[in-house]
């Protein structure tokens, strides 16, 4: 196969030399202008004229180029999330994107699909972020954080549960999220309690701690703690509605809502009356809790607002021999309503 | 605030130079090696060496100064997703990431919130990527489509409703879920068929069109179609149910299957029988429909497999010339069960 050229037929790319020629200024004035350099003095006219003629010819900058010039992009660097994540992180990631946004950053996304932590942060280091931030199933190690600093990158910030050498550390504590459910559970009494485990194992990274969580509200109560694993489908919900009397439990922490929606029906279905058999508590505090009759208990979680990481983001770059920062950002509380 | 410099103190980055002088080998060794160039005989031996070496150092090629020599990336640039897209994106997007990960591409998202379809195709342009994924809010123009080209962008790749000149384009017609769902109501012998219009203006993209293959679905039938705005929350969907029997409506297509839980409890808590009084189909096929009661009616949706995708992704690099292909990919099909 012929390999073509780098350009569409008849379509040369326009460079900044066409640029200046068009605006009748220098390739410097160009670059300056273009790359918003604020340390030279440009008329605002000229100015003018030049992006007029870029944008006439459709010349824009290369980025990569103006990194390697600069040494480093002001490229933040985030992996995709590759786990259902729901409405929640949803909005946690625009609201980072658009902070970023306004503090002059790129954000790109970058898929890690099948990835160890060490293969990510070579991968990532390849781009030569500014920052990096990861989070979720990509459990970065010191050794990657070493590659990606010294790969150029100023700040490389996690976003987990723990704190990981040499990188900024934003703590969400999902344990916090199972002491809340059975803490609730067990001040209304409930002695043998059920902790639902996502067959998925790309929910590991909320579904352990959580239990964790759960155990420790526990600990000392007298109540015990039951793990019971499930798959998000119908027919493995009904069969465990069941065999659910036998074993013999008085209240269930469903992980979160949408599993508690899915018991629920199961065990309403088998004949099993919530809450007074059995009790239910989820977690996310979803719209479609407050939909299910009777109404879901939940555990709400605030997650900080984008913008306080985008402002880490941002002290973190400028002041990069700064000692890591540790911030914990895990807030959750119960919402007591009637399947509890 | 002083300006930090380039890396961490104490760690100078390793270069490729510190990568052949440890490995006893030529700088042009260690970039044949570490950019797999194929075309240049190296035994296995030289390149384990070489490639031992980068390891020990934390040595990674930078990818801006290799697209800078190659003329153009690896790089496949996808906008992230700002609307909330629900699982069956997530899952295209993981499928076409994978499948471009084997054929040795780098997916890239980069965040394009507030942005029109000219301002995204400029900051995409300064990426330099070999090819653009464009879709959803984002509606690229010719010009955008032109402004990537030049930048070296082989292939452009819309996934949408309609063509873009100059760009191959994925058409995801979704009038015909709109379409499929009224042509059953009608068959059900409903006449005044209420189309749910989501406030969120983000949603437009997909709830026009369906509001459109709505009315193509009723004309001629003598059934009506009446679109009625829903905000997605408790009180404007019990505000709702309140005037519904003013509305005459003896069925609704509620959007999708998160519209309809939303509807049919509010309809149900007003004392409505569904689908006795008003019939109600959903779209989307979630698991939630299942679990309501009664079980909800939708349109299943079958997306082209990200495979698919990515193999027109390789074929238009490879082929930059090659006229632009369109490919209808939506599939959709009603699913009847007790809601309808």
């Amino acid at each position: 196969m012929s390999h073509s050229p780098k350009h569409p037929a008849g379509h040369p790319a326009p460079t900044s030399a066409d640029v200046a020629r068009l605006a009748g200024v220098s390739r410097a004035t160009v670059s300056y202008v273009l790359n918003n350099t604020a340390a030279v003095r440009i008329s605002d006219r000229t100015r003018r004229r030049v992006r007029e003629a870029a944008e006439e010819l459709g010349y824009v900058p290369h980025a990569a180029a103006r990194s390697l010039r600069a040494g480093h992009t002001r490229m933040v660097l985030l992996p995709t999330a590759h786990v259902p994540v729901g409405p929640l992180y949803s909005r946690f990631f625009d609201e980072l994107q658009w902070a970023l946004r306004r503090l002059d950053y790129t954000v790109v996304q970058y898929g890690s699909l099948g990835m160890d932590g060490d293969e990510a942060a070579r991968a990532w280091a390849e781009l030569r972020p500014v920052a990096v931030v990861a989070f979720g199933e990509i459990a970065l190690t010191p050794q990657g954080v070493e590659v990606l600093k010294r790969s150029g990158a100023r700040a490389v910030i996690t976003l987990g549960a723990h704190q990981v050498e040499g990188a900024h550390a934003l703590v969400l504590d999902q344990a916090e999220v199972g002491r809340q459910a059975v803490a609730h559970l067990v001040e209304r009494g409930r002695r043998r309690i059920g902790v639902i485990m996502p067959e998925d194992r790309r929910l590991d990274f909320f579904s352990v701690p959580r239990l964790e969580g759960a155990r420790q509200a526990a600990a000392g109560t007298g109540a015990e703690i039951v793990p019971v694993p499930l798959r998000h489908e119908e027919e493995p919900a009904a069969e465990l509605a069941g065999r659910w009397r036998d074993l013999g439990l008085d209240a269930v922490f469903a992980y979160n809502d949408e599993y508690a929606m899915l018991l629920m029906r199961a065990l309403q279905d088998a004949g099993i009356d919530v809450p007074g058999e059995t009790a239910v508590v989820g977690a996310d505090d979803l719209l479609l809790g407050r939909l299910l009759r009777p109404r879901l208990s939940t555990v709400q979680i605030d997650m900080v607002i984008g913008r306080h990481l985008a402002e880490l983001v941002d002290r973190a770059v400028r002041d990069p021999g700064g000692a890591p920062e540790r911030h914990d950002l895990m807030a959750a509380r119960l919402i007591h309503r009637e399947s509890s």
